[in-house]
């Protein structure tokens, strides 16, 4: 594990703290919203306003699975790439899986009676989150470690599950896999009806994902790419389980996500879809691809009233390159006030 | 990379050499033979014999696609994950892999002069394998190296095909992707059919197999699961491109193939197979599960005159805790010699 892959991965949960405490109440409700998928033939991305955002993607998919155009893609190459965090959900105030370390913290607390008198557990459980963060790359990993490693996946899965039953997002209250963007989840299906295979790429962890994918965004484990602690297989009374070390396998950010790729699928993405310059090495790999038509999208933050508005500089989803250079690419900035009919499902 | 799974890799290799001047000349032929699927209804498995082991597998299949049966598998948890070397394809006189590191050096010798004075090279291309493999260790990564890393992804892609294209094996004279079995080839078949999702669990590197399982196998390349050196995303003047660096990344074997298959796929094989002890976890973690029926088979090379007989203290594919614990774990022996109507594709 090089200090330089650390350094990344801790600053996704460090930039996740340092907005926390920006939230405000807005939308208050625990109604359980079904997430709808339109079905009508006639517009298969019905939440997206006309325009040449939902144009170009209409476009892309109608030329790219037409047998015999010259832009036809066989169906075993049609492999569509999203980011997760800011792509297919939100991303503020924080990572949604730091909320959950966060969470289980104060959960594993009584067990360990020691935290309350060392850092960085100390401060997290007094909610003092600056104090927290002082301790530096230390600090983090202590936390990650002692929240994610020793489970085994069974027990893993089981813990992600009953967090997200019960933990609410601070601003909408409400579950957090009610933070999926309705347009997306179109986007997925509409992709996944013309043959299409869509995979999640993440920097998020990957355990932390591949429990509820398949019913929140119809993304099955093993089309789910993520940060990774290192596994073992151990052979114990009542027989073998695979646990977690406490040491980082895989970091999937920024020039790693080709990489994770690229040991996943073993393909290049033809369509790619992203957020923020933690992609931007995703989308290149996607959009310098030759032989076929390529598609990348960046989800531009732009709708502070029913999402937030972030862009560069941003402490989490920093977008500066992506905005440089998606001419360079002919990258479409989705722009998500003016394309997006609405944001959420249980948007009005 | 800890010292024990570098060991693990050049066992691999160093086995394959062992066994290589045992070779004699079979069936000498050049001519192109089509693997041939059958599409019989009323059989899904013609070239095997009628007997136990063919019963237990339609009858494993038969139950658990039978909507509303109590052994009934949803299609999403049928996982199929199969062994390559040994249990797709032959995996004598030694790793059909290492046959290609081998040519490889000799094709890149004359840009490395100096490899006629430098072992392990010099005695690879003087076909002295004992001295070649009298360095150990070091010897076998530097071949390794040599011959995989700093190659990009297409760069490696095309030196597998053209391997193929042209290489023989030493006994049989058919290209390596003839050396396939056909009745796994229909059991293959026969699984997709019945909404099965077949994947390798090889030790074998998932960069040689990639390029060629779609085609020989109908599986594709985001289901071959491999050891693998470590990747680098690199922009160049006419584009980025992912290239190897001469660092092990994964092997795949013993314990580490239920690790691959939870990293890869994030569920639970419900069938597996076989054929060595580099698979007795990956087989054992398929029939501990619970919830669902599971099926282990290990396919036991007893077939001298058609293919090899080997299984115990084997130099490849030493078989000793598969036939020990089989009973234990309800493990289905495959015996070549007696379930299989044909071999290979070319057999009569």
């Amino acid at each position: 594990m090089k200090l330089r892959n650390h350094f990344a991965f801790i600053l996704i949960f460090v930039s996740g703290f340092i907005t926390f405490s920006c939230n405000t109440p807005h939308q208050a409700t625990d109604t359980p919203v079904k997430q709808e998928i339109s079905t009508a033939a006639k517009d298969p991305l019905p939440s997206w306003k006309e325009g040449s955002t939902k144009k170009a993607i209409i476009d892309f998919i109608t030329k790219t699975t037409k047998m015999g155009a010259a832009d036809f893609i066989p169906v075993a190459d049609r492999i569509a790439c999203f980011d997760n965090d800011g792509t297919l959900w939100s991303e503020q105030p924080m990572y949604f899986q730091f909320a959950f370390v966060m969470d289980r913290i104060k959960t594993l607390a009584p067990q360990h009676p020691e935290w309350k008198d060392t850092q960085p557990f100390k401060a997290v459980l007094e909610g003092d989150v600056k104090t927290a963060l002082s301790g530096g790359e230390k600090s983090m990993v202590d936390l990650l470690i002692a929240t994610h490693a020793g489970t085994t996946t069974e027990e893993f899965n089981i813990l992600v599950k009953e967090w997200l039953a019960t933990a609410r997002h601070p601003r909408f209250n409400r579950p957090y896999t009610e933070m999926v963007f309705q347009p997306m989840l179109e986007l997925l299906n509409y992709l996944r009806a013309n043959g299409y295979k869509t995979y999640i790429v993440s920097g998020g962890g990957i355990d932390f994902m591949r429990p509820w994918t398949e019913a929140v965004y119809g993304i099955p484990p093993e089309q789910v790419i993520g940060s990774s602690l290192k596994l073992k297989y151990e052979m114990r009374d009542d027989g073998p389980v695979i646990y977690r070390l406490p040491e980082i396998n895989f970091i999937d950010d920024k020039a790693a996500k080709p990489v994770g790729i690229e040991q996943h699928i073993g393909r290049r993405p033809v369509f790619t879809a992203g957020n923020s310059d933690g992609d931007y090495e995703m989308l290149q790999w996607t959009s310098t691809g030759t032989g076929y038509p390529r598609f990348g999208m960046i989800v531009h933050h732009t709708d502070e009233v029913r999402e937030w508005a972030y862009d560069r500089d941003s402490h989490i989803g920093k977008l500066n390159r992506g905005l440089d250079d998606a001419g360079t690419y002919h990258w479409v900035i989705m722009d998500m006030k003016s394309d997006w009919k609405k944001v959420y499902t249980f948007d009005q």
